[in-house]
């Protein structure tokens, strides 16, 4: 049995959920509140992060390492191209995602307005929010710019680039922070992939006292 | 020809040219003040970083995708195991030096002590030099436990790890930031990486301005 402890508001372990289950990985997932750095978590992984996967015997951490792992392992669905330099687009695109995105976005607006109260950390901090929200316009008008030049965010096939990518958004959509009447290209590629069975789980998270807007899990938004 | 945008004390840019030197593949390094936001550079990576390499007709950014890339193209020498899961733990240590390390010492000691300068930013925030030099002591120890137990960083093979390490500490060891008496099993490992002929190059880079300590290219250190 495959087992992924995890936070279901992390963009990391949401771009890892996708995975598995477009790889139709059967997996036990188990919420851990990392922020209180659990000793068995800092055992499973010193980094004091999740995701953490337990599969074949081995334990993992790090999201790209845990992604990396499962396309070599289970290449199919393939979820990477074949050819070397398209290869390097879907990792430069997922890096995009979770270390700029991450930083200068999700962090600042689900971090501040989600994660704080639900790790008790008190209240958000209003410059950070604003800048998150003003940086968030510019990256989405590079996605858009991009899907207008290619069918998915790093290529002409679906790949992790828009996993990754898929996961950042669902986190902001969770706390309605995409304008996405905006952006009618990225609202368009963000139904396809929230209208995959592999999404649905993601769709039915819920965390307690912060339950999602009703849109967030409509596949008609 | 191959070309690296790059900027001498970069981590990033030092496991990129560590791998492409050991490969023995020839580069022409271009010096990039990336920190300038070069329109140049905003063209070939709007992220606004470098590393960035021009390679085999395409323009790679993100140093993990580069050196998966150079992996994939160019195995011989591999910097990569070939087990599946040994690979996960390679690129688990990338993540830790590229990610954490950087993040909690890197970033806070050179970036404070050396880029500032470097960079025309002003004067070194003392709370986060403080900050970085506390946690450096935590990152050593958990290398130096790692060390007594694996030849290499991440296994009994020499990796892709072992230069992301070495590249974060070669960068501290820079602005003689690394307390290697403290540390006899990270002094080795780093005496044995620093001795192999792809680290030379980075041991001949001097900032104008900002030489290095003399014991930072002495091979017997």
């Amino acid at each position: 049995m495959i087992t992924l402890y995890h936070y279901p508001l992390s963009p990391f372990c949401r771009k890892v959920r996708l995975s598995l289950a477009e790889k139709k990985l059967e997996v036990r997932l188990v919420d851990e509140p990392y922020w209180e750095k659990p000793a068995e978590l800092m055992r499973r992984n010193p980094a004091g992060k999740v995701p953490v996967l337990k599969i074949d015997g081995a334990v993992m951490s790090e999201s790209a390492a845990i992604c990396e792992y499962l396309e070599e392992t289970r290449p199919d669905p393939a979820l990477m191209p074949k050819d070397p330099k398209e290869r390097a687009e879907v990792r430069r695109m997922v890096a995009w995602f979770d270390d700029g995105f991450d930083r200068e976005v999700t962090s600042k607006l689900v971090g501040e307005r989600l994660n704080r109260k639900v790790f008790g950390q008190g209240y958000p901090d209003s410059k950070r929010v604003k800048a998150g929200a003003a940086r968030r316009r510019y990256h989405l008008e590079y996605m858009s710019w991009l899907l207008d030049r290619r069918r998915w965010l790093a290529g002409d096939a679906m790949s992790l680039a828009d996993f990754a990518g898929a996961a950042h958004l669902s986190c902001l959509d969770y706390i309605s922070d995409v304008p996405w009447q905006d952006f009618p290209l990225v609202h368009d590629w963000y139904a396809k992939v929230k209208s995959r069975p592999a999404f649905r789980p993601l769709l039915a998270d819920a965390i307690p006292g912060s339950p999602p807007p009703r849109h967030y899990a409509d596949l008609d938004f």
